[in-house]
């Protein structure tokens, strides 16, 4: 479905990243396959590939190319080892999350280990693709640590929007940043590839809080609802919060912990509401800032029209996701 | 006592320090800035730019050294953050421990910042000390996920010292060999300092692992016999289960959980017990390999007298708070 044109590389991508976790250690080595094989969309590794192929780039010649898009995947790795600790997290893509398998430290260090392979794989780049790798993860962390629950702070439309763009629109915006780069295209282009990225990382973060509700359990491989229970600040939350609802102020705002039974009607009645199409108005107009910057793109270079639309498909494949 | 000679350079790096800590979001400051004004001897900057000093280069005009020095600080502060969270340990340095005060995610968080950061100010420099700067964090990570209790696996003495050597050795070395490297006196040269402060840092560690029973909770800042309670592979405790104590056996090969007491008996026996003058015979071992190393540099280079005078101190200042 996703990314096709890009299967060769992202090959390399992938090689590259299991070799990034050779170690002393066996269980260093055990715990990152682990992640690594449960899957994923690696959509990150497959956008920075994207835009380098769709800017004519010769994508399959460049170790740049596939040092910075393991880099990257390899960051997000991390936080998700990570992310998992911070939230107390059983589940990922239906199976035990590792935290649950190898438990807290071990986890912990993994996630350190993987930031310093990470790390050292865009050493050796440019001081563009340094600087920019450092003010994404930088970003990263702020946008995690300000994700304070709703219990605790309070957060606006923008605030959230704000945390979701640290958070997440900061990896996507650097795998098409630093892919631009390399293909040097020009300043503009460079810039047009940057706010694409950021939009189309907005777009999926939105999708994802809008998912929490909609989805089924089967399909997101956990709990629906996780947003409410975590009391976090997505922005179906702080949408239901500013409808005035009520129950939202109740169940969001309170100290005491949600029920899952209260979890499951709160999922029911958000599903048909206000709130989502809300939610879903705000996500279709990043997906459509994200397009309007692809067409900026194709009238000021020439573009590889598969890959091109590649990354088009991409932004479809969000907003179709949203219904 | 430590380090008067590079005051002033030392100065320098802990202002670089401060302001990498500059974040959008006040709480990763805090943190940070929580855990540093915590104080501590600042050994690893010290030791490098002591390193570089004795090998006659211009500390004052490097912004490079500069950048290594503070680097090698805060990936130590990082993992001071995530240390204290694996250990859940309530107290560092006579204060709570930024765990305690701050919590599992945002201090989790914050040690993620302080890595990212300190791979910036690193990533400029030469390949080499890049390479070395991986090497160094791969082993650190590998030293703790190595340090399993020995109630759940079995450690020998070399096993121990191999632990200590990636988890506290590896950034000592890092600290010479990157100083050394900048000031250019030739691969051997290079390669002795690398080995000095591999050397050091062995000596420290076991240092630390002969207070953790011999000093005063005064003195430590926290809980003695804390790596009895934790059953840690340290120096001490491998040496006590080798003596055949029954004692030691039941205290660190069970799976239950010693008492304050048994502790305290315990630690009081190993003071004047042959484990400590063991172990102080395998820590002057480590602080002797590091003399000789110095005095193999002096034959080898014209050294500043006194930035070497300042190194040669902190050997015997290691062996003298051992007796």
């Amino acid at each position: 479905m996703l990314c096709l044109s890009s299967l060769h590389d992202l090959a390399k991508v992938e090689n590259l990243i299991r070799q990034k976790f050779a170690s002393h250690a066996p269980r260093l080595r055990e715990i990152c396959a682990y992640l690594f094989d449960l899957g994923g969309k690696r959509i990150r590794p497959a956008i920075c590939l994207m835009t380098a192929k769709a800017l004519q780039f010769d994508t399959s010649s460049s170790q740049d190319l596939v040092d910075v898009a393991a880099g990257i995947e390899l960051i997000h790795m991390a936080t998700l080892l990570h992310d998992d600790i911070i939230d107390n997290a059983q589940l990922r893509r239906h199976s035990q999350s590792p935290y649950l398998k190898f438990g807290l430290g071990d986890t912990l260090l993994s996630g350190d280990f993987l930031l310093v392979r990470a790390f050292s794989l865009c050493a050796h780049l440019d001081q563009y693709i340094i600087d920019a790798t450092e003010r994404a993860c930088v970003e990263l962390t702020e946008g995690e640590i300000l994700e304070t629950p709703l219990a605790k702070v309070t957060h606006s439309i923008d605030s959230a929007l704000d945390i979701a763009r640290r958070k997440t629109a900061s990896l996507f915006r650097l795998a098409c940043e630093s892919a631009a780069f390399l293909a040097r295209p020009g300043d503009t282009v460079i810039t047009h590839f940057s706010a694409f990225g950021e939009s189309l990382g907005m777009a999926f973060q939105a999708l994802d809080d809008i998912l929490d509700v909609t989805a089924s359990e089967d399909l997101l491989g956990k709990a629906s609802g996780t947003d409410i229970r975590e009391k976090k600040p997505s922005l179906v939350n702080v949408l239901w919060l500013k409808s005035g609802d009520p129950v939202a102020a109740r169940m969001l705002l309170g100290e005491e912990s949600v029920q899952d039974q209260q979890i499951a009607d709160a999922v029911q009645f958000l599903r048909g509401s206000d709130v989502i199409i809300e939610a879903r108005k705000i996500a279709r107009s990043f997906a459509v800032e994200a397009e309007s910057r692809l067409d900026e793109i194709s009238r000021l270079v020439e573009v590889d029209l598969p890959s091109f639309q590649g990354l088009k498909d991409l932004v479809s494949y969000c907003i179709e996701r949203m219904e």
